[in-house]
């Protein structure tokens, strides 16, 4: 594989994203950042920081021009930043000196540079935006079916009381829901303009400045900032952040499906189980392992953004360069596992059968035991109701005899109506069908 | 020191923080379970969940019961979480078992350990909001009095174009005055009560349920969650990312005081340096060091935080362990990097003169290079503007002489009037000034 | 609970340990650094570096004086550093100036404090090898005990082919075995005095500075550096890395533990299991859960050790104090893992029966899907046989008959033969005994 | 830029790696595959394991087939590994399916892949170990010829006491030293073979599987691992952690180019500067700045890397494709460090005027305190003396006088003699001289 298996062409159908992918290209920086030129161009000739005629011929070569990725590398390779070159090559592609002289006029390498990220970005919310809408008509579909369907729920991985299975769908769904709802807090954020010069005052755009800012920021379709953001990396981190909680709550539900649907448990199927090399009887829960796979990777790559916030005075090489190293990814990554995720949950089903036997593997109904104890403590007092739950628990285990018909032999009445999934759901079809209307309220 | 110098007598003045710590000690914590017990009592009392007497007669125990901590240390250790011990140990005392029965009522161990944070992190972020509002204030100062003081903006660590000191100040100060208007989506996010009982569906308490967790939120001022968080870390995560990203903002500003405080450099002054143990004329800039190591550790906690939302099914103990092992320290961390910071911007004066010489050392004008070039490609295309000032900047710096002059040697013109801090100002001042209403604005 | 539960005294028996603890007190690190300074006087004394009387005079106070932590607060507040107080306090503690005026002659405050911390940690990695070798000694027993138990070996969560329990239990040992043998180059790394004095020069202390650098070693029974570590901060990260691997490697048993004693699985038992405050047939795997939860905060903290090796120029102050808020604390998370790790394995016992159903659930033996295509492969083309038994694998899952059975309705044969525990434990026996062997080999 | 710039052709001369990146290439993983899928048939046909014939075909084969990465990707996505799809476009290409059949005898997907990695590896540790060498020849030759060029120390960013630009320059090389030093360690850990067959058995290959496994490690020039090492991560945990502390050492080294080369202090030149977009006299340190971003991204990386020991049971697709995504980067990311570090290195220069001025910047020669106090401690007691120097620092700060001739003021004597840089250079030249005799003691 390549630097990262994201980029190899043998994990292409596994951790490949085309749709993304396409934003996180050379071909696709160098795009953005013409368009950049462009449209600054554009917008001065419209202030008359630069001649009309100038900015005319500009915006339409950053439109036309072709150019080289690998003929910026040396200059990059030199500065860090691949701007001097392009522009460079922007003003002898143009072959108009008069005019080319006027590229790049006020502007500094990472105004481009942030500015061309921001336009992409804006491209990779709105397929991250598709992505969890898909997703969440999925598990509200789920929630909304499997709203009343028992299923033992566990705590440290012990059988504990009943909940359903929409229920747990629910869950999976409400932190992605509530993600899709902070994407105007997050777009606020990371996708807006910069422009701020050498050092950040854009001094030599002068008074027309803010004018040109704006101009700028409506001719991209992007946000303005409060300020200067060359140092200040709210919207990067805040982006990352943003995509650490996604891929943080995609890897609960990977962690989830891997968990349901191991042997011995196997309370859900789906997709189709990726096979071994050699066992032919093996169906891996391929995608599950991937969701984990990425959401850690996701969460390590987040303390490089987070760390990136500690920026040093006006311009921190090290602290931006590390962002360039760690911010593609995380986007890919997480874009990568919503596609997973959707993938997964749509042939998602479960196997009542055997969520009714996780429920009451050894008909004893042990799972009621709580239930039986609040029935209990109607005639008796808890404490009593416990310690007399708690020992018929152990009688139960050891003789198999169900715990109700133990309590019925030393308490008579009717605890067999107790110890049924349906009679223990408690809040939990309501929560599964809260979930999907929600969804469908926000659609 | 003990196992964090947070909780060190003898680092008690460099990383304790009185204020803060008396949220995070046992008894607080034994303190607002009992809390949430007895309101929940309470609140069961009138809707009829459990006796109106018994509930009366828990609320008042829950105020009046001294319950040991280390009491409560064996069979924490057997549990690994406290509420049983809790419970157990309330019944004993209230000694009224009629009444105590009903403590805990359908109510499980993580309710009441997270709702139980919840009633602390509130006080908690009320101590933020007051501590950033007293630096906010600050930096608003700072930034309206230093707004047209002139600084050499670094990028790269190298002098690049003239800025302002009120516009640096500022710099620090847009992130701070997000996280205090970002407070409100945190609160929501995690000032919520947990009440879903034994596996998320609070089965046990019957229909009143939804009553009873609106009835506890509404006694104890917290939020509604849209369903049971158990398993959906959202609320800790979301005040983890957003203690990180003030972490981290507050981490830049410690590390640009350390920039500005250099011997060499010293363009400010702050607070008192401190002493060596062996070097008499050394004052070291304690308070930005300090910055720097609490962004560190707040940025390597979050890992957890975030991490932890890959939680397991429907509890999950080391995911949800592995929280109590960083919440509560990154809560510290940054609350003392907050006073830090106060304290130091409260001392920070500018050294005008410092500055001066920063931004001509030579007396050659270099950092005039880019204004210079602007000027200048009013009368000559841009690219041969560029080459000539190059050219002239390596000339200045091997004669010593002003490249202004050089330039109106070469080629006549007023080109000292572009070559002063005042000229080249740009924004600096109009973004300084804009914080500081912006901070106003808010108050 | 406190900064970190580590310090609490409700989860004292959970989190707690008394035994690394005493290593990471206030009291501790002033003890320690009395003793760093006691031991430097005299060996200087003997040097000529400073009068032999006053020598002897210091070394008896360092080891007699009693120094309040709370009275070193005000100075370690502004100094960052407890130095410069201590040493006030000793001179006047000592009520002797002519003497007194000697101590801490040419040395730094971080030499005394990098020193007092290699002296715990020494002590520390005592605590560390003696808790190893109990761990190891425990799954030595095991890995011989049940080198041929057969258990259903697990991968991406599925029943894959035959293992056996002492397999596993090898496979958990041999990283803790590495792990002792190692500790010999850890010591070597961070087990080493430090004194360089102001800058890392060592000037101050003249020509001698050599020889009173190897008697500090000496005296102190700490290793000789290659050089000034001030600012090389391979020790503190060594120790870091070896803590991490360490915690990991726990962190994988305990994730073990947890999913082997997860319901409907249920292979072992081990300790006695936590009990739920509502769920009376719950024990949940506590111990497991908290393994897991350690190893996640150690991997995180590792992240702030690591970057503290990123240290500016002759001493940096926030890498440095990063160190403080991350080493205790890695200390006593592994150091409590390794006991609960140890707790865990001393009690834990296979549930023989448990882990035959997980070998042949359905009487359909496909575990032996694998293995009868190697026999069938001696009669048929290997990808015919693997075609073959992949059809009969859905026959068997459909019909519930052996695979084995139908095997020999098609291909007449003793098939059933291949298709036993026994005849599938591969190397798994002789792995689990040859682990065995090394660790007693090694004892 | 692609997913990450280390493989943008834009970028390709500020990230790329040649000859690295060759190692990490589909074609180069494929090559790698097909080596051990050869070797392994050798092996197995001497040990009687399959017929010779077929081993021979197949070998021969090995070296021979052409498959397409692109088309192994269909069967990758399916199940995350490309061996099967491997084993199946090798059997098809071969074209002989009565040797074919015997390709890939009793391995599992993790065997191949984890071996062809170890073979990739091994390779990149010897351009590792190239590249550490001539860093460190180039550093042992600046400690020598810099041994005695005096430099002040700085420690939070201040004028500390004097030391020499060789014992910085050992500094930074001592644990490059070191790195070099445990690749012995490093290799043995991670070079190895894995071949433990589907769960860890090695159940299919028979009796012989010792010998097989055995042959193979010695036919592939890697190690004999003590166990199956599919679950037991250690060895690309502690290629991690070695990465880390390289990366970490090397950010260390950039940092310190980066303070030096600082405007204001300019104590030192490197490389050509990298120009800006806008401004004519920046010269940006690039290189600096870059070995920072490295190591931030090396250090986060590793937390996936350790936390992958957190292992589930024989095989865990999420911790395992976590390292795919992690550990070939941190190869990338860590040999691009090790070649600007070495590119920056040679072309370093001190300026030694700039040193001296950073010794004595006012000419009051406050930076010989530490030294005078000593010196003046000969007559007086030692506090007196340091109240007196401290009182002293701050005339001379006040009146510009050197320090030494206001003591001579007020105690007559020769302080001047003492306040040179000769005077005070203590064991910087030593050490500075021993690194680089270590260095070449080693080579």
């Amino acid at each position: 594989m390549p630097a990262t298996p994201l980029d190899s062409q043998i994990y292409g159908a596994l951790l490949g994203d085309a749709e993304l992918r396409a934003l996180f290209t050379d071909s696709a920086e160098l795009r953005a950042m013409l368009i950049v030129e462009g449209c600054l161009a554009q917008v001065q000739g419209e202030q008359g920081v630069i001649p009309a005629e100038s900015a005319s011929a500009i915006h339409r070569a950053s439109l036309e021009l072709q150019i080289d990725p690998a003929a910026l590398a040396p200059a990059t390779g030199r500065n860090a930043v691949p701007v001097s070159g392009l522009v460079a090559a922007f003003r002898e592609e143009m072959n108009a000196p008069e005019h080319a002289q006027f590229v790049h006029w006020g502007a500094t390498s990472q105004d481009i540079i942030d500015t061309a990220l921001a336009l992409r970005l804006k491209r990779a919310l709105e397929i991250f935006e598709a992505r969890l809408t898909r997703l969440l008509a999925t598990l509200a579909d789920l929630s909304t079916r499997h709203a009343s369907l028992p299923l033992a729920a566990r705590t440290y991985g012990q059988t504990a009381t009943v909940t359903s299975f929409g229920a747990l769908t629910a869950g999976w769904g409400r932190p992605l829901l509530e993600a899709r709802r902070d994407l105007g807090r997050v777009r606020d954020a990371c996708l807006k303009v910069s422009l701020s010069g050498a050092a950040g005052t854009l001094a030599a755009m002068g008074p027309e400045a803010p004018k040109v800012r704006a101009g700028l920021a409506e001719g991209l379709g992007l946000g303005l900032p409060d300020g200067s953001w060359h140092a200040d990396r709210r919207g990067p981190a805040t982006l990352a952040a943003w995509l650490t909680q996604l891929a943080g709550a995609l890897g609960k539900l990977g962690g989830d499906l891997h968990h349901m649907a191991q042997s011995g448990i196997g309370e859900i199927t789906f997709a189709q189980g990726g096979s071994s090399s050699t066992m032919p009887q093996k169906a891996n829960p391929v995608q599950a392992a991937l969701l984990g796979a990425l959401a850690r990777q996701v969460v390590a790559l987040n303390t490089v953004m987070q760390g990136s916030l500690i920026h040093g005075r006006e311009r921190d090489g090290a602290a931006w360069i590390a962002e360039w190293l760690s911010l593609p990814q995380m986007c890919l990554l997480t874009g990568r596992a919503l596609s997973v995720a959707g993938d997964a949950c749509a042939t998602l089903a479960p196997v009542p059968g055997a969520m009714a036997r996780g429920i009451d593997p050894e008909g004893t109904g042990l799972i009621y035991a709580e239930a039986l104890t609040f029935a209990l403590s109607e005639s008796l007092p808890r404490p009593e109701a416990q310690a007399k739950i708690a020992a018929l628990c152990m009688e139960a285990r050891e003789t198999g005899t169900s715990l109700a018909a133990l309590l019925a032999r030393d308490h008579p009445g009717d605890w067999a109506a107790h110890a049924t999934p349906e009679a223990q759901l408690g809040q939990a079809p309501a929560e599964a069908r809260a979930f999907a209307e929600a969804v469908r309220g926000d659609g």
